[in-house]
């Protein structure tokens, strides 16, 4: 095995919650292609210092490394032209950027909000210190106190995903007929809440949960049989 | 001229202000079809029942009537496929779907609270009762309560373009090297804003706002040189 994929871990070594590394591992098994994932925590930046950052997800495919998850997407769309496409041609990649830019600035904005303190509660020992601190300066207050009262935050939660419930109104994936990168990027988010916390995100009549049962049972299960809190 | 489109006006017939109408025009222009517009008024529902619906942008191209601007926007792109694509591809036109749902239930939505007491102030004489008893039941108040404070809403707006303003950061277009619908779609909100408004939306150093400037220039300046409260 020459593909190797550093992949955010919990406590359990089996729990992989990072939406960006979610968005990585779904895109392999789109494109077909086998990884090691190797499980990697916030404070193992010498064991990635080789990609030159400090960040997952990194992919190391043969000699190439690669971090960032759509740095990667761009790759192995360019690497592996003869697997099935990520985006569907160079103007929905283009567009599919959009996506994942509404998911980083918008969607996992609003989503940590309401899951914050449950990844505290799933971290390996050496990560909760760096965790707790990092996130209560960026949030200014303790994390059960973001998270707290987030059932009256729902609603406006909800609102937000808007876009996407027209979208899955009117198409079965973001992608279309079926489901490719788009649909990876706003997917990963949703196993990310998933794998660390059991508080439920949508309604059960949401055309978006329903998608969300369409992802989870993709790649045969790969994110349905993940270790998940959601599960638990 | 077999091609005509119902356009929204105000008391001025060549402000032509509607978000949707925009799309359609730019959509027109990219597809090269030269398109004859009507001046239409929120109360000329008769004018466009043919249509079976009351809301502009209709066309009507020779024997078919299309309503909808994303209704339009895939007929044309299917009736013209000689002509450049609109998305470049099905894969591009399912995610650009996600463009219009954001740009219909977020950015408009976000938008029309900062602009819409200066809707009413372009109005034709025949629309304004209409235009103010419904839009000031949907608010809830007055239009002036809506858009009282709007400077101090600005920061908040321009949060919200984030996904617009990492996308931008990256590439031209929303659509890649090369405007097409997914500009459109967003750059009709922002033609829509500076049709009705003096009220500047977009910090000058924006990336946004320079991208707001290269689609004001395509097709000779159509956008730019349409009449606007913002040149006023």
């Amino acid at each position: 095995m020459t593909r190797v994929l550093y992949d955010l871990a919990g406590a359990d070594p089996a729990l992989r919650f990072s939406p960006y590394c979610w968005r990585t591992k779904l895109a392999l098994a789109h494109k077909g292609l086998a990884v090691e994932t190797v499980p990697w925590r916030f404070t193992d930046t010498d064991a990635i210092a080789f990609s030159g950052q400090g960040r997952v997800p990194v992919l190391v495919d043969g000699e190439r490394t690669v971090s960032d998850s759509w740095a990667i997407a761009l790759y192995l769309e360019e690497a592996y032209p003869d697997r099935p496409s990520l985006f569907g041609g160079p103007a929905a990649a283009a567009v599919t950027r959009f996506v994942n830019a509404w998911a980083d600035t918008i969607l996992n904005v609003d989503m940590v909000r309401l899951i914050v303190s449950d990844i505290a509660g799933v971290l390996h020992e050496k990560d909760r210190a760096y965790f707790r601190e990092s996130r209560e300066k960026r949030f200014g207050m303790p994390l059960e106190q973001v998270t707290a009262g987030r059932e009256d935050r729902l609603k406006a939660f909800r609102d937000g995903l808007l876009p996407l419930r027209h979208t899955l109104s009117a198409q079965p994936y973001l992608s279309g007929e079926a489901p490719a990168y788009a649909d990876y990027i706003v997917f990963g988010s949703f196993q990310w809440a998933r794998c660390v916390s059991s508080f439920e995100l949508l309604a059960p009549d949401d055309v978006v949960a329903a998608w969300r049962e369409r992802m989870l049972n993709r790649f045969e299960g790969l994110a349905r049989r993940a270790p998940c809190a959601a599960a638990a």
